[in-house]
């Protein structure tokens, strides 16, 4: 794919561009992204990015950020040191996360990181799953006169127990609701917002996968969420949506083409070149 | 530059792609968004998408959106219509809006007046303001202990009056609040969030034409935003954000680099071809 005319900007040795990868698709990188792809030495890349869009990184090295071992507050401080290493050696360093690095994505405290280490760094943005989720299934995330304002929340805070939000101020503040990271809290999360007065037939939508091939949507309601989590395909990614805006659905669904831009395989072995360098550190 | 490799799905004759054009920098477009530009018989666009963007489709006739007479109910009407008599013609159509298209963007009424006309559609999501003008002047939109939620809402409804939305509960609900197109009633709005007990001296951003060369940011407080707006560029899209992730801006800011990506004014001359015709409707 060839775009003749785009010139993108110097991406200096010893500096670190913190990329958001958006939902799954390829297609659904922005043009930054993909060109930060190609100029990168290494690549530091959360366990949830595609080997699709991995592939557009040929000549780099691949590390998989972080220890699996310790908490994630350790973990996180492992990546920022990670990052810092990679970039003192003067390399050209990706930082890929899925989604958007600053919607839920800890791509703040990699930014003070750096720029607490001198280092510069670029911000490139991605289409957050709460966007790029709701749409690929057809959902409108606003509509006049059902949306006014949405919240995009976390299900949990940094110990895994059920956020410290003021439940009953968030259900009443916004008539879409888009929960990160809330599988194992969509029941307690349901109960609050019921007590807060929405309806319990008030429809909610558990996306995973979005955007890839193995997407999976479920339609449920407030009442039989908790339920229809269990057949969530397991250590999938799961958006969790709450909305009347969910009923537009299937005015929708039967004319929305949502074919992902593929990659061909050959991408790196066509040139010749051997696959790329994986650290699994 | 040239992105090998990458095959993007087919776009139809006869179909239309909705499609986010970002907060203005060309390298905030998906892949999905430049491509589609590329295979398009003629796009139609809204005001505020830059030449940039546009030349990015030197093959396709140019239509600006809907007519300027009428009110926004009428204007509406009438780009639906556009959309589906385009389609009808057997013309590869893109609708290209600045943002999101289905983040306040009424791309859900597009779609929904397709998917009535029979014609297939596909939405390419976008980069919305509200996280791509944060991001590009280095304000978090979450951070960890600072942001559980993130609230996006409008400042006014379809009559333009302040929107009917429960503010002390969007106060209360979420940490972080992005308003878009509120510009003309941030003083009510902020009046509204401190009558709920958001603190005046509270910070706000507002930032206007973000990514782009003329980008201009303003911080104030809820106190002061009212008296701030006034020296924001006239015409300019802005976006108002409230929250205490903004003290981490001059933490950021020295360190983060933010050329956008260019476009060579030479792209549709050099192939020898005519400017584009542009019907402004």
């Amino acid at each position: 794919m060839d775009f003749p005319g785009l010139v993108g900007p110097r991406f200096d040795p010893g500096s670190v561009w913190l990329v958001g990868a958006g939902p799954g698709d390829p297609g659904l990188l922005t043009l930054h992204a993909a060109y930060a792809l190609g100029q990168a030495d290494v690549v530091v890349h959360d366990a949830l990015v595609s080997e699709a869009i991995l592939s557009l990184a040929p000549q780099a090295r691949l590390e998989l950020a972080g220890k699996r071992a310790g908490g994630i507050r350790t973990q996180q401080l492992g990546i920022n040191n990670q990052l810092i290493r990679l970039a003192r050696q003067g390399q050209r360093v990706v930082r890929l996360k899925g989604g958007d690095p600053l919607v839920f994505g800890r791509g703040g405290e990699e930014a003070l990181a750096l720029a607490a280490a001198g280092i510069p760094f670029r911000i490139v943005p991605g289409i957050s799953a709460g966007i790029g989720a709701t749409a690929a299934c057809s959902i409108p995330l606003t509509h006049r006169n059902l949306a006014r304002s949405v919240a995009f929340a976390t299900g949990h805070d940094s110990s895994g127990d059920l956020a410290a939000v003021d439940w009953h101020a968030l259900s009443r503040g916004s008539e879409v609701l888009v929960f990160y990271m809330a599988q194992r809290r969509i029941g307690q999360i349901a109960a609050r917002l019921i007590e807060a007065g929405r309806a319990p037939d008030e429809p909610v939508a558990l996306i995973s996968n979005a955007t890839r091939p193995d997407q999976d949507v479920r339609i449920a309601t407030l009442a039989t969420a908790a339920e229809a989590v269990r057949a969530v395909p397991p250590g999938a990614a799961t958006l969790i949506l709450v909305g009347s805006v969910i009923a537009l659905r299937p005015l929708l669904a039967a004319w929305q083409q949502t074919e992902p831009m593929t990659v061909e395989a050959s991408n790196a072995k066509a040139s010749g070149a051997t696959p790329p360098a994986r650290i699994h550190a």
